[in-house]
């Protein structure tokens, strides 16, 4: 007894000695009543500082586990633990439509797995080799020694109000009025998506999207009972006859749309096309929910406005932004622009979830952008993906000639193939040892099973040569053996 | 033109120059094709070097706003910000009623505020004088130079593994089996209930509670549409006679108990009383779920198991904890223990609603935690808040002794005064600069208008004494009054 105890280099030693004591008792074998070995006894035993033994008694002593009796020595204190007949709930039947349906729809547990060795378009997540850790850290130790202890303690379901200054102005500087607007700070686009249909839609209502569109929004949007009515896209991005079309017959509650760098499609929509989409949503008043989603990235050579900054001192665009996509997505930071009655009710919403996001975090991350640091990554981020943009371009019209493919920039491109599975073909890949998000999930009309999305933030040039090949090689054979099938 | 730029200190100035340009070109007082001034001029108008005006320029080339033809200068680009008629929603009537439960059961929005210079009474955070600042540094220090960047990018919606399997040791600690369990970290407390309530209930589905019990609660319960049922408590806890009466009446669909230090009533329940309960709900197969709440802070000499320690391998108890009364509840991180199988669901419940808490805070927090400073924090915090719950005893008998105080230690004392009304009571105290949370909010029945809650962990012995002794006078000074009405 006790000299089989095994100490670790990571925690101190008399947390270890206190741990491996308080799981014997706890366990049985030390009763309570039971004499402990002396700390001079103790320290030969365990082979460690008389001290070490002390203090590990210490702190036994203060979480009642046992009581030291002056000139007596240690006992182990009654403890109740008296363990009582095991009882099982059957949760499976208990848990709700909603949790299963959060299950069923998350794409994380129920699509094929990334293997290590393999080549990975699935992540259009920021390359993180580009972040600047140095810089973080001094804004992390710089907003420390301005903010102290009290940036750990609790602050407000708003935000912490130099970020939420910060970014009125990023946001005025983006062209947005921002008179009677305010902010609220969440936790990255999905919470910030989510706030706003738990506040502003009803089980059933219809909301308009492009068709495809993100699959976190799908899953959002299903999961709160919505019906979803998707728009195609052509190859400028929505199709505003048939937006028009949609609009004419039904009543919608709400509009949902991802500008720039479309996700999945990676097209850019052109300011003319965002005029014509807000004068049509004003005409039947449909408010706007605008996803910002990788507007940092764009590099067209001229400014262009997001959607929410045409409506001037108007109230009807809500925006959601995000640095998630180029910065910092661990720290999970996001904002929700609009009508500062709304960001009130908002506000409540968030506070009844959680309170509010990690103020260390915005703390750290509003030291960081205001120093100019934002500014100066972003730069050479933009850099960096322009560069692996153009290449995977030029790879795929090389090895995956028959595709049709789309995208302007940002993280990744997308592929229709006409003809072709993008499951069937991401099994051949995956044998392969190469990954992809097949394009169905982003479609709200189960179409798209000929289409797939590769993204290319995280993997390098060489992997991009290598992984296009293979999937070019794959298109090839399965396009091949449909027609041999045929022929036959 | 120019001159009139003003610059802080904050803020790089070419960052600041080129915001400065920006919002002239936004605001349509510089014109597309208009020429800027060259740079050397720009230096000497601003009276900045003449490298900060390239900077400045190169990233308004950057960010599409400007472009430089060489040897002839920087030109305004053509900007489309063609502001389209302004578009008012009427948001107010899109807001639906979960939000507008939201804001009304907000009490940070309808309660009395405190205003500088007042003593207040209404806090249970932690005293963050407390808080070990230099530990946290190092901590934050310590996990950047393991993790590097890749901390900073997308993390897993459970949580962050070492944090985890840190927190499974540390429930074992407490005598909880957690074979067949698992943990999942939330954003706190509030999550990890509103995360379970979304997963587990369906509205009009009744909930057991204390009564009264944590205002938050409250509020989460009636925004999912539960009809809460609240059992009376006794001096020492729950009155298990009325336990029974309700379950053997009634069909629950869960209970939610705090059995250390209860809000607002301070109340430990004793290990005998757990044992009572818990075989009470197991014979009516009604789950539980354990809130840890100042679990931590606990001193009574010897070691009590959480609820969830009695049912050893089995699954009936979901345990919430969280070290938000204790330490750093400005980062918001809490778990949820409970059934491996109702992890996985309500991980990806998490992940639809914000993909995972902050995997930079979570790293920070296990390294401060494994390195043995929680155990030499909680030493110290819980001498501290032991002297003041003691001093804030002794004060209460004093000053408030026509009162029934309740709460063995904590953050917190309840008072319960027949015949008063503690809003008539708070707004004199508001008066003369006392302020605290009035008892109703608590109630599951609107009743406790006789009662209200006192917290001390942000406020000094001096301000106990003199904020204590002014209640006190209001007081008595509301029973008089009310004596000489009856008498007229």
């Amino acid at each position: 007894m006790f000299s089989d105890i095994k100490f670790n280099k990571e925690v101190p030693v008399y947390i270890q000695i206190k741990d491996y004591i308080k799981e014997m008792i706890l366990g049985g074998m030390l009763q309570s009543g039971e004499k402990l070995p002396s700390t001079r006894e103790m320290s030969s035993i365990m082979k460690v500082s008389r001290n070490t033994i002390i203090y590990a008694y210490e702190f036994l002593e203060d979480e009642g586990f046992i009581c030291i009796k002056k000139g007596k020595g240690a006992f182990v204190c009654e403890i109740h633990v008296e363990m009582q007949e095991k009882w099982n709930v059957n949760w499976k039947t208990l848990i709700n439509d909603y949790a299963r349906a959060s299950e069923s729809l998350d794409i994380v547990k129920h699509e094929a797995k990334w293997k290590k060795g393999m080549i990975s378009f699935k992540s259009i997540a920021p390359d993180e080799n580009l972040f600047d850790v140095e810089e973080f850290k001094k804004a992390f130790l710089n907003r420390m020694s301005i903010e102290g202890e009290k940036i750990l303690n609790y602050g407000y379901a708003q935000g912490y109000r130099p970020l939420i200054n910060y970014l009125l102005k990023y946001m005025k500087n983006k062209g947005v009025n921002i008179r009677g607007k305010d902010i609220l700070i969440t936790n990255g686009f999905t919470e910030g998506f989510d706030i706003i249909l738990s506040s502003l839609t009803n089980t059933n209502d219809k909301v308009l999207c492009e068709n495809p569109t993100h699959n976190t929004a799908i899953k959002i949007m299903k999961l709160h009972g919505l019906t979803i009515e998707g728009v195609d896209m052509d190859a400028d991005g929505i199709n505003i006859k048939k937006l028009q079309e949609k609009l004419e017959k039904d009543k919608f509650a709400l509009s949902y749309f991802i500008p720039s760098y479309h996700n999945p499609t990676g097209i850019v929509m052109s300011p003319e096309k965002r005029v014509k989409l807000y004068k049509l949503l004003k005409k039947y008043n449909i408010p706007i929910i605008e996803d910002g989603f990788n507007e940092e990235l764009r590099y067209t050579g001229a400014h262009v406005a997001p959607i929410a900054a045409l409506c001037g001192e108007g109230n009807s665009v809500i925006y959601i932004g995000s640095f998630s996509k180029v910065l910092f997505p661990g720290i999970r930071i996001g904002w929700i622009l609009g009508d500062e009655n709304i960001i009130g009710y908002l506000e409540s919403v968030k506070r009844s979830r959680n309170i509010h996001t990690s103020f260390l975090d915005q703390a750290v991350f509003y030291d960081y952008l205001q120093g100019g640091n934002f500014e100066k990554y972003i730069k050479k981020a933009r850099k960096v993906y322009k560069e692996k943009y153009e290449f995977a371009i030029e790879c795929a019209k090389k090895y995956i000639s028959t595709g049709q493919v789309m995208g302007e920039g940002g993280l990744h491109i997308f592929i229709k193939i006409d003809g072709i599975n993008a499951r069937k073909l991401l099994d051949r890949c995956y044998d392969k040892g190469v990954i992809f998000t097949p394009g169905d999930i982003f479609y709200t009309d189960n179409k798209g099973a000929d289409t797939f999305r590769l993204g290319f933030s995280r993997v390098n040039k060489n992997e991009i040569q290598i992984g296009f090949q293979i999937i070019g090689d794959e298109v090839s054979n399965l396009i091949r053996e449909t027609m041999e099938e045929k022929n036959v």
